[in-house]
Order: structure tokens, then C-alpha cells, then sequence
């Protein structure tokens, strides 16, 4: 008999404890694959001890391959499902190329997706805490802001550098504000220019309390204890708007600060939007058995199915499995054994399983835990964390390394290495009235365009007391003497308005505009219309001279 | 009496151990400061191991203010030297904000540059080992590729992908190939697609003999025991040229790979040839002190310094300081008490040194090493190789890492975990004659611009029975469909003749083409003349329509 095809899409909680239980339970008869965006597993609950650098990023994830032995893994991107052909497009390898899939049964289990657009700004310039690389992206990121601190002499530079803001309470949020201050505190003693006062940081909860899973006492014992970390607990208040520079609460008030981490805004993934399937609060409504109506052969589970608890679900969140780890580890046990059922021609069981609690790390060797109706609080509730997080983490090694390095980092320095990702080369930059987008004297990093408001252009030339204006509006543009040298900026741009640029990045916008005559001509004829040619410099000093050579064409 | 302010410019083996001899000589009475680009101090010697996963990124390094914990770290970019002025203009923080910095005493130690332009290709297709980040991708470019070849079907895209090239046979090269084949070799039983015998490595050497500077018979066995571990050595043998599919020797042979690693070129610092100094070599010419003639109060030491060992050196590398970290140390702590020896009015020293020897590890629990005139080869070599480095490493944080690293990696399985990296948004691809762009079916990943070389584009519908064709030269473009639906390629490009492309990922260039009316505009008309309109899709099947949504101006 021809092996059955179970073809098994992402490869978090839900779907690798799926295809685990599909490879043990269908052995012989099942040819089971995994695919996923990455070659490794993330141990989602441990993201927030990577962003303060308790485990090494390596530690907090598992190879696929090597939880999933007898699993086909296939590190690829999913583009498309054609439920009538059973087949599944996805795209492999650095070039992109297309694969197609077969499969006889089909998991669905690609979690959620990040949506931030109700926020204006929120998109563009807050980290998120979903992956990985957000973590190692929030680590680098909050190093970086002691590193300038220590040395900027520009007071406002400073407060903002040293002024961190967390976007929502729940699990993610409090444990990314608790472990994030550990970190700042233990960096600390190597940052002389810094002193600890100088620290702020905001947690913002738009519910009227933290930690809404968890009975009250828990919470407020966890508000307490934040706020004796130094962590400001603002409950009852949403974020309006995000710039470069801050928060705007909608409350009015403005969070000057260069870290704004979102950990609100679980949206549908991008996927699932397309396929026409039946969604409700943006995931796919199943039935009690995890099947996708109206497809035979398609499963859902984990974060990105509504997978209803009762006959008759109503309106009521506690009528369909929380979309926590606990449960899609449960969800895939349970949806192995019924696609095993199905092809024995046996009966189907229905998901069922109760919670069996909460547990929520507050730094500083202290949790909140809700076990089994038993509540605990302090150091105990946080050996019993840190124990439950080991035993679950699967794979021997990936325990073994991660006990090792939580041992290692407490009696180690702290590791304060910053490990910097390029920035991307195009960015949308939001900025609100009275914003600077650049002063005289900043190097010159890149060309703007106005997507929507008005930027004032002021050019001021002391020596020879020439001065310059120019107001820019939407679908025009600033910045393109970087064409012609690198140098400092010599002029200040301000908004007049609220309003959006897009940001390209010096080197990526000049090997664009060289090697595309169309472009090079164009800005060639705006210089000279506009700044009256390309020598008029406007440039005070000499700096200029000993600025980096613009890259070569090759 | 108000402190001598010393600024060390660059915090590598000879900047550090200058700095911190510094510090502890003139304690009291000398205010250090060293400037960085990184927080951390790069263990070099060690990237090959990061590379293999043996030791984590973070474990090569050693953060800068762990180190040197009374001089004041700066992480910030130096832009340019004042020597008239005694100032040092650099930049720092997110925004690269320019800041002076005052010296009494500069101490020049920014390293060496790389400068592959020689060989046409190599800088824009190969991968480097100069710092930690080049370990870190060299590392996911690796996996990256078993990751793909597991799951092609395709016979060439799998022989390229598991044929890996390192160029240079020194220290660098010999332990890179050797360290990479034994990540290979301990990742592959976890790639079940993948035999042993497909994987193919090549060492290439220009030299007669790999490791110049080992005795002869030690190169030998070193070569022997790298055949032996399945690396080809080919010595005698240059590169002329490389793409992104491959290198091309000096004997006009053909090396199909998705992998080059070049531990060749190294050239002076950008900076370095700015500053009007006195250089052969590529290196900053000084006296036997270490003071750089002509400027009273500027040092240089390191890779980037050229200092003589007799009175009258010839064009004879042996009458100057080797380029080793062994030697940037020991001129480190000869530099610091020069300074000092200045300042309180003391005749300075020379720098003399003879270097105890050289290791090379070799994988496989083996290495060479030639301490002290012994000459040792094998397990006891490597024993000694790694209780060196872990002797040489800085600060007993570092060490205890490592070594515990060390020993985790032996028991442990391998490390393949994937962290990736956002490629490049823009980046100049070569090819040879005949190479193909792209080919019909693969995602659209962005836009091309001919920079030299002509390409020709062939489009065939055959469903319809249409026909296109179209050749581009330099200034041209083709792929700006991409601004109007996110598609498959319909055509097929190849390169007529040698050529150079530059890429804009799909992302960066629809963002700033929508940004830019002037360009929105230029491409509609260009559309509509060239492919007769937007909705001439010359599209196989409908798979387009399961694409990802374009990404929505926000």
C-alpha cells in the first residue's frame, strides 16, 4: 500500500507536536512533512530571556530536523493552497523557486500574524516580540541606546535613548518589560555616563489591569512588583500614534523614547486571508474534531484555528481552545490520533482539555504562577517557571544547553554584546508636527520622499550669510545632493504637519540612481533647477573633505 | 596638573592591549579613550570556529567595556583626523551624529581593510572572515544550502549547492574550510536527502604551498590531513573571476558553487588612505618607537602600522612586525610605555619581538603547530591549538564560555539552527555569458538595471502561442512588472555575453517607485509601450492570483 501524504504547514507548537504524534502513530503508513519558514523550532515562551540575553538566541529554538527525525522538513515559504487539486505551492532556496506539493491530508497550522495599522505609525517604528529575530532585534537594539547614551552630550538625546516603552500586558509584554529592565540593570555598571535614575520605562495596557488571564491578586502582587523594578505600570490607557522619537498615549500625553516594543495586535496570518475560508476573529473555524468545513481533507490547529470547546459555540472566548502553547501542544496530539482514525475508518475524537494555569516570569528572580487553582507569587512561583519552561522545551540537548546558560549568566557579566543587523534600506518614517526630520551637521545617510504632510527645508550659510527655504509636499523630495558627495548635512528639515516619509538609504538610493540613466538625468536637472548646480555647497567647514569615498560602480 | 587625553582609534588585538596598558601605566594621570565601530573586541583567531557553531557568535567576542573597564569605550564610526588640530571628527548613535574628540596623543589601530576588486566578481559574490558578522553568515549561508539541496530536485541546483570554494590557503583560509567541512559533516545525518560523497569542497591557493609561513614538511601533512577531511586542496592556482553560480581559476577551469569564501585581499583601511600619511605597503610607514613620522603626537601599531624591526629595513617583510595578533600585543604594550615614557620625559624603546610560532587547527580533533622551533602535528598539536586560545582570550568570562562551549559542542548535536539575515535590498550580480537571470516559474524578487554586458529577455506564452523578445544594454532595465502585480516570471533572461546587473529587491523598489510620482509615472508609460499595457500578462495558469498581496503604501 501506497504511503498516505500528510503535509503538515508551520512548524510552531501546533505543528510540530502534530507531525511528531503523525510520524509515531502512523509509522509505515504515513509519509509525514513539515513546512516552515524556518529550520528551527522557537520555544516562544523563552523569547523574552533571549532579548535579555539570560540564553543565547541559538538556545531558545530546535532544529526541526533534529526534533523531527523521521519527519520530511522543509524550510520553504507557503504561497498558495489549491484545495481541489490538494496540492500546495511553496517557495525554497535563496532564489525563490516554486515547489509543488501533494498531500492526501492537510495541517494547517501557520499561528497568527502581526497587525499594528489601526495604530498610525506603530508599523513602522515599534519591535515586535512574534520571532527569534525580534528578540535578537530588541536586545541589540536596547544596547545600542546605552551605548549612545553613554556618550551623546545632547540631553534630550539621552532621555529618549534611556526611555523604553512595552505596548501591551499580557504574558509577552510584562515578561519582555521585566526581562528587558534585568538587562539594562545588569548592563549598567559598564555604562559610567549612565546613571541608574536615569532609566525609565513604561509598560501601557489599554485593559484595566495587567495580565487579564490571571486572577486579580496575581496581578496587582505582579503590578507591585514591576513597579519595584522600576517598571511604570500605565493600565486604562491605548497608544494613538508612533514616530521615531515616541508614543502618544490616548490619553494625550507623549512618550519621548527611541524603544517601542508592540506586543498587542495578533491579526489572521497573511495566508489564510486569501484562501476563502471561514474565519471568524480572524481564524479558521473548525469543528469540534479540527477539521475545516467544506474541505475534506484540510485541519486546522494551533493559534490560527477557532477550535470550539462546546456543540453550540457562542460568542464567548471560553467557548473555544486560548490560543496558548499548552493547548495547541494538546490540539496536535488530538489531531494526529484523528487523521490516524480516519484512515483506519475509525472514529473521530473531539479536542477537550482544561488549562491547567498560567505562569508569568517578572524578573528579578520573581513570577506570578495559577497552578492547578493554586496561587503562587515570588521566588518560588519562578523556580517553578523556569522548571516548567525546561521540562517542556523540547529535546534533551536544547534543555541541557539552556539550563547551562542560565547558570552561566547568573554568575557571569551580563552579555552586552551587540551584534548589529543592517538597517533596512527603505523605511516609512512618521513624524509629527514640529518633528525634525535632520539637522545641520548630521552625515548625510540617505534621501527622503514625502508620502503625505509638508517638510520645511532651511539653509543657512553663516559665512556668507546666503539663506534658502522650501517647502515640500507630498510626491516630492528632498536629500538627492547625496548623488553628488557624502557630507554633512547642511541644512534643517522640519514638519510642518503631521506626516510620512519613505526613507531610502544612502547607498542603496545612489547605485539606484547611477545605474538607471533615466533617474541620474533627472536629478541632475533638479540640482541645478533647484539649488542653482551641484557646486553650490552650502556647506560650512570642511568636513566634507574627509568624508568616506561614495562606493564605486563597479 | 589636568590628565593627558590618549584616543586609540579601533579596539582590535593591538588597539586593546594598547589601551589597557595605557590605563594601568598612567593610571592617575592619563585619561583613555578608545573608539570603536563595535562594542566588542573580535577574537579573530576564533571566527572559524563560529562559523563551524563549535562556539557561539557571542563567545568569540568580549565586550569592549568588560575589557577595559577604566577607559571610556565609544562606539562610533571615525569619519576623519584633524592631525593639525589634534582632533578626531566620528560618528555615533542611530542617527550618525558627528562628535569631536581632542588628543594630546592618537593612537592609530583600525586593522586593515579587505580589496578583492582585483578579481572582477569576488567583492559582490563572495563571503569574507574578517569579523564577526562574516562568521555569523558564512554559518547561515551553510546551512542554508544543506537546508536547500535536501529538498531540490533539481541535479545542477544540488551539485552547486553542495560544492563550497574557500579562496587563500593562510591561517584564515586552511581553518575556515577545514572548520565548515566538519559542520558539514556533523550536520548532514540530519538532511536525509544528502549523501556524504555529493558534498565537494575546494581549498585554492595562489602560493606554491598552503600556510607560507609554516615549516614545509608541517604544510604537508596539513594538506595531506585536509585531503584526508575531503577538502581538494589546488595549489598554484588562481581566481580569475566569480559569480553568483561559481569561480573561475587562473587555469580556466570552472567551479560551479554557491559558496565562495575569500580570505584573500587584504588592503589598507578606507580611512588609512585619506589621511596623507606616509604608506607602503597599504600600511602607515612608522619609526621603530611606533610614532608615525611627520606627525608629532600620532602612533600606529597593529595590522594597519608598518614598523621596522632593524635600522634600515629593505623590501624584505622579515625586517618589519608580521601581521599577528601575537605581534599586535606585544607592540600594544611597548606603545603604552612609549607614551608614557614621553610624557614623564623618558627615552623611549624600540619595538622588538620574535614570534614564539604558529598553530593552524585542522578539524577533526587535529591541527599543526610550530612553538618555539617544535614542530607538532596531530590531536596533541590541536589539544595545544585550542588550551592556547583559550589561554590568549581575554577576561575569564570569555574563556569559561568557551571552553564550556567547547565541551557542550562535543557532546551535543550540532548546532544548525538558521538565523537569518535580510539580504541586501540592492547588490550587483556578475555573470558569465550564457548564465541565466531568471527563468519562467520563479517568484519575482525584484528589478534589474544592465550596468554592462547585454542580457536578452524571451518570453513564450504556450497557450497562446505569443512570442516576445527583447535585448537590453547598459542603462537599461527589465522586471519593473514587478510594480504591477507580485507574480511568477513568465520570462526566461540570460546574459549574452559577461555582464554586471544591478538588483533592487521587489520591496525597496516598488516602495520608492510609488514614493516617487516622476518614477510611477516614467514606468507606467514604459509598460504600456514595451509590453502593450499593464493587463498583458503573458501569465501561465492562475497561480498568481495565490500570491502574497503587494504591500500597501501605508
Amino acid at each position: 500500500m501506497e504511503k498516505k501524504k500528510i503535509l503538515v504547514l508551520g512548524g510552531g507548537f501546533g505543528g510540530v507536536f502534530a507531525a511528531k504524534a503523525l510520524e509515531k502513530l502512523g509509522r509505515g503508513t504515513l509519509e509525514v512533512q513539515l513546512v516552515n519558514n524556518n529550520n528551527y523550532f522557537v520555544f516562544q515562551p523563552l523569547l523574552p530571556e533571549v532579548a535579555s540575553s539570560s540564553i543565547n538566541a541559538a538556545d531558545a529554538v530546535v532544529p526541526l530536523r533534529q526534533l523531527l527525525t523521521n519527519v520530511q522538513v522543509r524550510q520553504a515559504q507557503v504561497m498558495g493552497i489549491d484545495f481541489a487539486k490538494k496540492a500546495v505551492t511553496v517557495m525554497q532556496g535563496a532564489r525563490m523557486t516554486p515547489v509543488e506539493l501533494r498531500y492526501d491530508e492537510l495541517v494547517f497550522a501557520l499561528g497568527t500574524g502581526v497587525d499594528l495599522a489601526r495604530i498610525p505609525g506603530m508599523a513602522d517604528h515599534s519591535l515586535t516580540m512574534k520571532d527569534l529575530t525580534d528578540a535578537h532585534m530588541l536586545r541589540t537594539h536596547v544596547i545600542g541606546c546605552l551605548e549612545t547614551a553613554d556618550v551623546t552630550t545632547e540631553t534630550l538625546v539621552k532621555d529618549q535613548l534611556l526611555t523604553f516603552v512595552v505596548v501591551g500586558a499580557g504574558f509577552s509584554g510584562v515578561e519582555t518589560a521585566a526581562e528587558t529592565r534585568e538587562l539594562i540593570r545588569r548592563a549598567l555598571p559598564y555604562y559610567r555616563n549612565i546613571k541608574p535614575e536615569e532609566i525609565r520605562m513604561y509598560l501601557i495596557e489599554y485593559a484595566p489591569r495587567i495580565l487579564p488571564t490571571f486572577p486579580g491578586d496575581l496581578a496587582a502582587y505582579a503590578t507591585k512588583q514591576l513597579e519595584k523594578n522600576g517598571i511604570h505600570v500605565l493600565t486604562g490607557i491605548g497608544t494613538k500614534s508612533a514616530t521615531s522619537t515616541g508614543v502618544e498615549l490616548t490619553n494625550g500625553r507623549i512618550i519621548n523614547s527611541s524603544t517601542v516594543v508592540a506586543t498587542i495586535g495578533n491579526g489572521p496570518h497573511p495566508l489564510v486571508q486569501q484562501l476563502g475560508l471561514d474565519l471568524h476573529w480572524g481564524r479558521i473555524k473548525t469543528d469540534r474534531y479540527m477539521r475545516v468545513p467544506g474541505h475534506d481533507h484540510v485541519w486546522a490547529l494551533g493559534d490560527a484555528a477557532l477550535i470550539p470547546l462546546v456543540d453550540n459555540p457562542q460568542e464567548d472566548p471560553a467557548d473555544y481552545a486560548t490560543q496558548t502553547a499548552q493547548f495547541a501542544v494538546r490540539e496536535g496530539y488530538q489531531l494526529a490520533q484523528n487523521i490516524v482514525a480516519k484512515f483506519k475508518g475509525q472514529e473521530l475524537k473531539y479536542f477537550a482539555y482544561t488549562s491547567k494555569g498560567s505562569l508569568a516570569s517578572l524578573g528579578m528572580s520573581k513570577a506570578v504562577a495559577d497552578v492547578y487553582g493554586v496561587k503562587l507569587s515570588g521566588l518560588l512561583a519562578w523556580l517553578l517557571w523556569r522548571g516548567f519552561y525546561l521540562s517542556f522545551l523540547p529535546g534533551f540537548a536544547a534543555k541541557f544547553r539552556v539550563g547551562v546558560n542560565w547558570i552561566l549568566n547568573s554568575i557571569m557579566p551580563p552579555n552586552i554584546v551587540q551584534l548589529r543587523m543592517p538597517p533596512p534600506a527603505t523605511r516609512y518614517i512618521h513624524f509629527w508636527k514640529g518633528d525634525k526630520v535632520f539637522e545641520p551637521g548630521m552625515l548625510i545617510d540617505g534621501f527622503y520622499t514625502v508620502i503625505n504632510g509638508s517638510f520645511k527645508l532651511t539653509i543657512d550659510n553663516p559665512e556668507t550669510g546666503e539663506h534658502f527655504e522650501k517647502v515640500f509636499g507630498p510626491g516630492e523630495h528632498f536629500g538627492e545632493r547625496v548623488l553628488i558627495k557624502s557630507e554633512l548635512r547642511t541644512g534643517l528639515v522640519e514638519a510642518l504637519e503631521d506626516g510620512l516619509l519613505l526613507f531610502i538609504a544612502q547607498k542603496d538610493f545612489t547605485r539606484f540612481a547611477r545605474a538607471f540613466p533615466f533617474l541620474d538625468q533627472y536629478f541632475k536637472e533638479y540640482i541645478e533647477k533647484t539649488f542653482g548646480g551641484p557646486d553650490k555647497a552650502f556647506a560650512p567647514g570642511n568636513v566634507a573633505a574627509q568624508q568616506p569615498e561614495l562606493e564605486k560602480t563597479p
